[in-house]
Formats: C-alpha cells, structure tokens, sequence
C-alpha cells in the first residue's frame, strides 16, 4: 500500500502517481467501479442500525466493487472479514494516511467483523529511491505506524495488524499462485513498471494482493475458509484489486469487494502533492496543538478573497478551500458544517475564522488520538501482531 | 534449481536449456569461471587427508570460481558451509540429479561442514507448464524427494534441507535486498525472461541467490554471520550464482565459492535431452534391477560398430558411448575404468558385454540407494526440515 495521495492537474491515478483536478465521476468510468447511490447507504443505514459515518453521508467514500453483495450476505448471515493497509514510509502518519483506518474501525464497529492490516514493509524498501534507508528502517517504522493505527480504536480481538517481512511465509503459496496468473505484459499494463525496475517491484502486486484471500489467514480464520473480504482504500489503490479480482475465480477464490474514498487534499490545496518528506504540506497526527495553528494559519491553502473587502464583496469558494476540505473530513456535525459553507461562501465567515474553526476540531481530534497512542505500548503491537483466531 | 540437463549439438546453457554438444572449456570462457587445475586437486587432497573423489579425479566437476579461497580460509581454520539443491518436478530421481547430492556427500565428509539444501518447489511451480500440478502437487515432491536426498548418506547433524514454501519467510530480507539491486533488464539479459512470462519468474532469481548468504540462516548458523558458502552445482546452474556474486558486495555479504559439474548424459546420448516426463531417457534410483537392465540394453546408446565384425574391426567409441560414460561417473576404480576403455576401444569388448558391466556397477548401487531410501522416515525428515544449530 502507499501513502494517500491527492488529487492534482490532469488526472494521473496509479498507485505511486496521482496528479491534476480529479474528476471523480470520470474515474469511475475509467476504472469501471460502481458509484455508491442512497439505496446502497439505506441498506448500510439499516443493516448496521446505526446513523451512517460522515465519509458516507459526504460522498467521500464515494464508490465500490460488489458492495451491495457484501451487505447482501452480511444481512443473510455470512460475514466478511475487512483488509486495509499503509506502506510504512514515514515514522507519523498524517491525517490523509488516517482517513482508511478511521473509516475502517468504523466498519469494524458497526459490523462487528474482523479485520487484517498490511504493513507493506517490503514495498516500501523495494520501491524507495532513498538508498539511506535500510530494509530494517522500514521495519521499525512498520511497528511504530502500526501504533497509530490502533490508535484510531480497532478492537484488538478482531484485529491482526502484519508487517509484510514477517508474515510473508504463511502467504506464500497464495501470493505464488496469484503471480503464476499475471504475466509481466498484464502488470506492466496495469501498474506501469519499466524494464529498469528492480526484479522485486513485478511480483509485489502479488503481495498486496494476497490478503484479499481469506485462506491467506489460516490461523485467523481456520484452514480451509473462503471468507468475503471487504477492502477499503483510497480510489488510486483500486489497479491492485482489479488485478485480484481478475486472478481470483482463476484461483478458486471469492472476488474481493472494495469501498473506495477520495483523496485527502494537502495543505497547499487540491493540485499539490501531500508528502511525507515534506513536512508542511500536511498535518500530522503527532503534530502539537502550535505546530497544528502554525501549519493551518499559514499554509493551508484558501479559497477566500484577496482581501477582506472582496471576501466580503464576493465570498469564499469551498471547493478549493483547504481549510473547509479538512472540516468537511473531521467536523462531524452536518449543521454546523452546512452553516460555515453558507457563511463562508456568502463572506460572512472570514478566512481567519474558518481556519479557527479548523483548529477548534483538529486540535481535539490530534490530543485524544496522541493520547490513545501513548497507550499503545510495545507488548499491545506485540498481541495484535500475533496471528491468531479472530472474534467475529 | 532445476533439473540436471544433458550436453546436445549447437551449445545453449542457462538453467532452463541446455542443448547442443557442449564445450566445456569454451564454457568456461564464456562464463568466466576456472578451469580446476591439479595444484587445486593436490590441495584437495592434502586438506582432506583422503583420496580424490572419482568427479574430480576425472574432471566431472571440472569448473569452479573462488575455490582456492575457500580451500585457504579453511586451512586457516575457517570453516564453509555447502549450499546446493532441486527443483522437485517428479516424483524418483534420475542418476544425473543424483551427482550434485552425491559430491555434495563426499564433501560435507571430508570437510566435516555443515549443508543446505534448497528444494525450489516455488520455482518449479511458477515455472512449469504442466497446468495439472497443483503447487501442492510440488511441495509433495519437494518432501519425497528429500528422502531420496538424504539417502545418499548426508549427516543429518550437518544437514538442513528446505522447501522454499516453507523456509521463505526467514530468507525474505536476504530475498528483497537481492531482489532490490538486480533490474529487470538485467536478469533478462541473464536468464532470457520474455515479457509474456509470468511476474513470479522475474524475481526468482533471488529466492535461489539468498542460501548463498550465511545470514539466511539465522537458526543454523547464529544471528550475525557472514560465513563463506561453496556451491556444488552443475554448471547450468552457474548463471543464478554469476548474478548472485554481483549483488554480494553491494550487500556487504561474501561472494559464494563454486564448484561446477559437467552433465549427465540422456541413455539416448549426449545430444538428447534427459526428461522426468519421458521414463525411458533415464534411469531412476527407484528403478528395479530388471527395469535397469531393460533400459541399459534397449536405450542406452551405443558407441559400438554396427555389427560384430565391424566392431571387432574399427573398435568401439568411448567418446559417445552412453554405457562407457556412466561407468566413468559410477565405477570408482581407475583401473578397471582404463581397461574397459582399452578393451572397448580396441573392439575386444563388445557393445553387450559394456552394458552388462554398467549393469553389474549400477544394479548395487541402486539397490543400496532403495535400501537407504526405505529407511528415510517422514520423522527424519521432518528432524531435517527443522531449522536448528547446526554442528561444524
């Protein structure tokens, strides 16, 4: 898995690339998933019997594969088993890398399923250009993000967090099976490698592609078990999973299904790239309540006026506003949301007061999760790392 | 690995072809290794304090790279460990695949070293186009063919033999850092990849390069260690290890010593190709004496004249006669092997009378290996498969 990107000019969407204005409805197409209409959050409204998450109500995961199949057997007593994962590159993950994870503990909750997280340790060290980085750098980061993520709340005995160097032995005769399948023509076709690539880069779709199978998990799920996998990501990881569910009724195996959600904007705005090495373009979940004010009051990216005059003549425009992109991700109240939209797209609310208003729920939101992450000690990572049954 | 391929007409060697009459010193060029010369075999045999094998006494392992190193680190008290393997693709062995284990025997004996021995069930399975064997069809292989392995009298307390699908995991870092500083570009320019191969072929190369590393072990040989390894292998095998001794130094391991064979001629003769699919071009280890001397009289090629008279005239040639060249890898005494050639040569031996004589070495030896075999437990098997300190 990679880090979230974001969208920018002309539309590229691989899973190392994503650049230009994102046309969303126009991805869809492309890609040939399914757009996530209120029928679908209706049946995922009364199935879980619970009001439906911010993400859904807000078209932010905005589109799937066989969603309405997963919830269909769910209702008739088969449940599935939920994958996510992050390729560990930096040691603090920032709010977009959040987004699959909080969203994820979410499903985890209303569905009261298990769950399997994929530290791609492995890819990042055979993908990275930074030659100062060391296989075992990747490792120790892998353990450390591991922190974070059960830090947004994941219930420890329905969870398995792996790094990919540690767990690669037990998925091996799937991930070969999975590689015998795809030709170097096909995966050059879908993830764009080059002949001067290293070897290892063309058989890692394999890799991430394995855990969508639940035999891949024998000792969480039992020996022989076909599980239905639900997988959700950001829409730029979607080229692995088409690949998975093209291999898998070769294999013998149930399709994965996917719920995908858009991207997280960095702070410069839509058309920048958020990253890890660049510390102020996005805001981490280690970052200090004046790092938080510093980074939002200076570089998050606005759609207000020039000045206070014509901000106040003509208004703000949300739809390049970083400051109310983040809000529309982490306020979770619609009403206070609906009243910033129309009082800074009126002028009403100036750029300085929207960009409080950012911090106001940030800063909450950054203080209980380092809170909860100062919990998490080594021997928790330890369990939760361990493969074993899982509750369901 | 992969299997013990023949010599035939217009010579192509890589570890999937080799065809054409081979010229052994031309290869040697080709690929840059040494010639073994007897400074070397006097050194052999002062080090180990015994007899020369019959291989090397008659050049059947006749290549090597770094050998003289390896023999001088040991004269200095530091001791090798001996890597070699198989690619389980049938179920008995043939007597070409039994060369390797058999030399790699004689020298864990009279070095008193420890042995590895990888079984590539991965690679055959990815690499075969046999769409009815199941992966699982070649992990089975891999477990019976480890009898037949350990047959040959190896020292279960010096020994750990592996199934890839096994042991992948505690290899992975060694694999990745392999994988990672060899491009595409380059291991097609070394094993001839197509675009159209599968993506699990691409990074193979470096599942059979990392036993070369002492650190894939960690359990046999202890955490850190960087301990030298010398390969017995047949020499079509040599483009893995070329490949492998390039990466060595970047990854700040020793480059593996190697000792290479010449092939083991099909009963057709040199310039056909011995297949596991195709019973009649080989003589199997599991072959009763009546299937042996069936085989002998009816396939093997003969260097003799077409008819008596003419054979008493002209003589046999040794050069081509399929019986005469596996006496010269399996009957031990010179001198009897000396005096065939005479007697052949001259016409005073016949074509019937050199069979039978292979028949008489081979009948015991087969029989000795059946006995052995029968006395191969799946727990001794198991004990071996285990990874665990292993003695010097």
């Amino acid at each position: 898995m990679n880090d979230f990107p974001v969208d920018q000019v002309d539309s590229v969407v691989t899973p190392w690339n994503v650049s230009g204005v994102v046309d969303y409805d126009k991805l869809i197409e492309q890609f040939g998933s399914q757009k996530i209409d209120p029928q679908l959050l209706k049946k995922f409204e009364s199935l879980t019997g619970r009001p439906l998450h911010p993400f859904l109500r807000r078209g932010i995961f905005f589109s799937h594969r066989d969603l309405q199949e997963i919830l269909q057997l769910y209702e008739n007593g088969t449940k599935f088993y939920l994958y996510t994962g992050r390729g560990p590159s930096s040691d603090a993950l920032h709010l977009g890398h959040m987004i699959p994870f909080l969203f994820t503990q979410y499903l985890q909750e209303a569905f009261q399923v298990p769950c399997v997280i994929q530290l791609t340790d492995d890819e990042k060290f055979l993908f990275s250009k930074d030659n100062s980085k060391k296989l075992e750098d990747y490792q120790r980061l892998g353990w450390e993000n591991a922190k974070d993520i059960l830090a947004v709340g994941l219930d420890c005995e329905r969870t398995f967090i792996f790094r990919d160097t540690d767990y690669i032995g037990t998925m091996y005769p799937n991930i070969l099976k999975i590689q015998k399948a795809v030709t170097y023509n096909q995966a050059r076709a879908i993830f764009g490698f080059d002949d001067s690539d290293n070897i290892g880069k063309h058989g890692f779709p394999a890799v991430q592609a394995a855990p969508s199978f639940s035999s891949s998990f024998p000792q969480l799920f039992g020996p022989q078990n076909n599980l239905p996998c639900l997988i959700p990501c950001a829409i730029d990881q979607d080229p692995y999973f088409r690949m998975t569910r093209d291999v898998a009724p070769k294999l013998g195996y149930r399709k994965p299904a996917l719920i995908h959600s858009k991207f997280f904007p960095a702070l410069q705005g839509e058309n920048t790239k958020m990253s890890a090495s660049m510390a102020h373009t996005a805001i981490y979940v280690s970052d200090s309540a004046k790092q938080l004010k510093t980074k939002v009051n200076k570089y998050a990216f606005s759609g207000g006026g020039a000045t206070i005059e014509e901000h106040k003549k003509y208004g703000g425009n949300c739809d390049i506003d970083v400051a109310y992109k983040y809000l529309s991700f982490f306020l979770e109240d619609d009403e206070q949301l609906e009243k910033i939209r129309q009082e800074y797209s009126s002028g009403k609310m100036l750029t300085g007061e929207i960009k409080a208003k950012l911090i106001q729920v940030l800063q909450p939101f950054l203080e209980q999760h380092q809170q909860r992450r100062s919990q998490v000690t080594d021997e928790m990572i330890r369990k939760v790392m361990t493969p074993r049954k899982l509750s369901f």
